[in-house]
């Protein structure tokens, strides 16, 4: 049987010498992007070594065909099973998906073929990520949005008053986007429980946080509330895009997702998408193998220590913490944030900015390290001077 | 500033020399799956030796944060116009996303949002691909399923007298799943302007096909009453996957699918997933600048010469195809469809069945070269004695 490479050089000819003009050209589109060590407000990052690595060996494979994927389908069921295992649940079931966002559509939607109403509603935090706004919109579903406590999570009273007979589902998040904060999902559990609804946890950043952290927030499966979880490991994972997750309690989640697939190896699909890369499923394995719980720790423990020091750096220049960090995500309040971020942005420092409280806002990610936040501190310095 | 390998060594150590153990793992995962040299019924490819290259060199970027990846965000405008002279409209807009399923997802949901209907529906040949199932469900919208011609073509009688007033879309297929056949689009046009409604084309599969065969159907932009198009580079473009397309007739289309991004560097956004991949954007570029229209039309003609070598030996064995070919897919008529498949998946050929009639289908995509065809064919002699 002939190799890949010489199937394709009988097609195509031998590429490999006449790449070089194309190549020189995408170089140029991805030397305007901004390096990741000059990005503080993304929750993705470099991916890591091991994950390029096992990327590369995967990078033909098309889940959406799992019977001709055989061994990448098993991989999959055994990285599932990993994070089954971290989240208190080693009979959960899932699947890779492209991201949060799709995460959050399947966990709300099998939450909405469960229940059938016909004027469905959800009820988030208001600091639930926008694309729960896209859930709804794309499930017709009402979104309603529960106020927050004074440390910024959501107010527990107030998700079960907005909670009715057509209701679908409840959402907690364990890391907001803006705060890196966690929402009382033990309470929310119980309302759930009570209410005889779905308990969506939105984890796509905690969920690979929280648990490596001292005294890790019970923010998972082991609350009997909790009937989802979206985990990615492409963010604190360090695994490849795209590598979302989605985990639901128990096989009865799945069964609300499919639909018949008469052409393929398979019988059914409870994916959102069809055509899907084992990419993430190879990057996620070889992450989480490499590193361990211990590795893991480490990790989630130095990206902690670059928040304090960013904290103490940032109070150094006046600046105060719409919170104390309850993870690698911090905020700072100030009138000027649009004006800093865009000063920032001309000098090719990415930071972002939140509403409500007006303020300036950073991801400490394992890219950004000691130097990069010294880097950072003495541009900001020059910035505050103009402005 | 340091490079990543240094900011990575710094924080994990020196890694490069201890991945061997997983490596070796993932491999043997790896080689549970089946050679794409032994698969005769996958709409996907090994990726061209370019896409791969262009791939590894967009590996970290992220378009769900625009701001941030410039450069890759300008070279998805330069793949869209690119595919939008392709498909007859040089102002189409649209995006790289993953898969076809999203591009029907997307298509479908700009026009029920323009339209807004309380209990809408669309009107789909019964030949669509089953991801328009999943859009039903998704959308909560009625799938309506016109019948087909005896060309397995769709009745456009039939597609007009199952339009209502709460139609919000019809589809039309530019290479069926099952037979690679083209509805008639142009007639569908018409009914779609007549009404008043949208005309979604899925061409994820024959999007990259007909347009390089000698005399192409116009399935495209260039009829007044297409709306928007699927049209998937990571199947006859050779791209890496995800590599979806999604194009739209114009601007007006993702208005009706936006909604606010508050943190990041962008304002809105009207992609179905937040954080996704780069990868598929630079592959795509790579394999269409490297081929451009007369390596395309190679390609295609390749592909068609073999369909016709496998269409002759299949019929030297008895066999009848469904309809004459009309792309480099294929379907043979036989009682024994699901034993034929079930006996060459045992023997690690993966071909496929469809279910009216009774069939065995072929994709021969690039990678089913004439010896492929061969050896499959000595199989089947095998498999059809022992049957």
């Amino acid at each position: 049987m002939k190799s890949i490479k010489e199937m394709f050089e009988e097609q195509y000819g031998n590429t490999s010498t006449r790449s070089s003009e194309i190549m020189e050209e995408l170089k140029k589109y991805r030397s305007i992007d901004i390096s990741y060590s000059r990005v503080l407000s993304s929750m993705c990052t470099i991916p890591h070594p091991y994950a390029i690595e096992a990327h590369l060996m995967f990078l033909e494979t098309n889940l959406g065909n799992p019977g001709i994927f055989r061994g990448t389908k098993m991989l999959e069921d055994k990285v599932i099973a990993m994070l089954g295992k971290i989240l208190h649940n080693e009979n959960a079931v899932g699947y890779i998906c492209s991201g949060g966002t799709e995460g959050n559509i399947q966990g709300i939607r099998a939450a909405r073929n469960i229940h059938r109403k016909r004027d469905g509603n959800i009820v988030v935090p208001k600091s639930a990520h926008f694309s729960f706004d896209k859930v709804g919109d794309l499930l017709r579903l009402e979104v309603r949005k529960a106020g927050l406590d004074e440390e910024y999570r959501v107010d527990v009273s107030d998700v079960e008053s907005l909670v009715d007979e057509n209701t679908v589902a409840i959402v907690g998040i364990a890391g907001t986007t803006e705060l890196g904060q966690i929402d009382p999902i033990v309470e929310l559990s119980e309302i759930a429980i009570e209410k005889g609804i779905e308990l969506h946890v939105d984890a796509a950043f905690g969920g690979l946080v929280i648990p490596f952290m001292d005294n890790p927030y019970p923010f998972d499966f082991q609350n009997e509330g909790v009937s989802s979880i979206t985990i990615d490991p492409h963010k604190m994972g360090m695994a490849t895009i795209p590598a979302g997750g989605i985990l639901f309690r128990d096989e009865r989640y799945l069964r609300a997702l499919e639909v018949k697939t008469p052409y393929l190896t398979s019988k059914a699909q409870y994916t959102l998408t069809g055509t899907r890369p084992g990419t993430g499923v190879a990057s996620t394995y070889a992450v989480l193998k490499k590193l361990g719980f211990e590795g893991m720790q480490r990790i989630v423990r130095e990206c902690m220590k670059n928040t304090r020091i960013l904290l103490e750096e940032m109070v150094n220049l006046g600046f105060e913490p719409v919170i104390e960090p309850v993870m690698n995500v911090v905020a700072f309040k100030t009138d000027k944030a649009e004006k800093i971020r865009d000063e920032l942005y001309k000098r090719e420092w990415v930071i972002s900015t939140i509403r409500e409280p007006k303020a300036i806002r950073f991801v400490v990610m394992p890219h950004v390290t000691e130097d990069v936040i010294k880097d950072f501190i003495s541009e900001l310095r020059e910035v505050l001077k103009v402005l």
